[in-house]
């Protein structure tokens, strides 16, 4: 049993939840991804492709971040696996407390790949670390190419961005280039994916990218 | 001088600031329209062009919210109007105190119509009373036709929905229909245009309306 100390304000109460979380995921080996973007970037829809292509090759398991509804958690179940709904009510984020009150739910030893679906929200789910691996971010190109410079905190915290929905460029004013090189300069080790859920462009390189990560994890097992 | 009760809580302490900005607002006879979005569904460029078709008639001006950066700002004051950005640091909305300290910017009496942009954020914006008249959201066919459900908060405070990038819909699957219906069912008295700013589509109703609510304001002075 770990102590949370109370009073350590909210950040750093989180902190301990998520390395109380970090302690659980290492000890059984299970890699965790926290997916994270504006509202309608298209993060169901990609988990929904992810575990498609990946189920027969890993043991997955999804938990999914609403404010309310239980949606999203039916969309994933539907393609086999076990997915896992937390609502936040009020709140526009995940937060590591929650994501430890839900891990019981799970047989982790079971488990290679964990993805955690976070709020729609490009500003407060970065704040909150949930012990996981690596955080994922997702970028619509029909949203803009200044949500880098807009909203810094996230691109920075992100291991990988996923432009996503490519084949509307043709539509929008989307400069890939401008968005990109923002994103990098924020954060030299971005990895970028540039991928279209709808026709399938560019998912490979995200499906070898993501079974490079659960095969280091196991690795270290 | 207004005293704000130290202790009442963040949203009793902003909602007293928000009837502060409002007793304001009325006593100056200017009619204030809070709009609300996720990130990207194109609350500047919908400004961008309100300005232009009501600059002629009515004297505007904005204010604009984001967490960090006056992108936003510097694009509205390039329409020839007065532009005041607030940055609310790691805040993702903005809070009816932030709006009063703004407010010694403007010269109330020479403004019919305040726009206010609030943050990128399909939650938090809606808990927080800004002392607005009005409070009018865009959601883009880009997000996806479940966002109502998804985020009910929102769409229950608003008074008018934009649904916005009407021009893309060809490209997308968003069933008009089901997102303008279950908005319908959150707010029965919501206002709904279907525009698009890049094409122009749909904006002449909502610059009618728009007027419409500013002339209403007058006629109560």
């Amino acid at each position: 049993m770990h102590e949370i100390a109370v009073g350590a304000g909210i950040l750093g109460q989180n902190d301990a939840w998520a390395q109380h979380n970090r302690e659980h995921f290492r000890a059984h080996g299970v890699y965790v991804l926290n997916l994270m973007s504006a509202p309608g970037a298209g993060k169901t829809t990609l988990l929904e492709r992810t575990v498609d292509a990946l189920a027969s090759r890993y043991r997955l398991a999804v938990i999914e971040g609403d404010v309310q509804t239980r949606i999203d958690a039916e969309r994933i179940a539907r393609h086999g696996i076990q997915a896992v709904q937390i609502n936040t009510g009020a709140a526009c984020h995940l937060d590591a407390r929650q994501i430890h009150e839900t891990l019981p739910v799970f047989d982790l030893d079971a488990l290679d790949l964990l993805l955690v679906e976070n709020v729609g929200n490009l500003v407060c789910p970065a704040e909150f670390d949930l012990g996981e691996h690596d955080k994922v971010m997702l970028l619509s190109v029909a949203e803009g190419d200044d949500k880098p410079i807009k909203y810094p905190v996230m691109f920075h915290a992100a291991r990988a961005l996923l432009v996503t929905k490519v084949d509307l460029l043709p539509y929008v004013d989307f400069d890939l280039g401008r968005a990109e090189r923002d994103a990098r300069a924020l954060n030299l080790e971005l990895e970028v994916f540039r991928v279209s859920a709808r026709t399938g462009e560019g998912l490979d390189a995200w499906y070898q990218w993501l079974a490079a990560r659960i095969e280091g994890q196991r690795t270290r097992r």
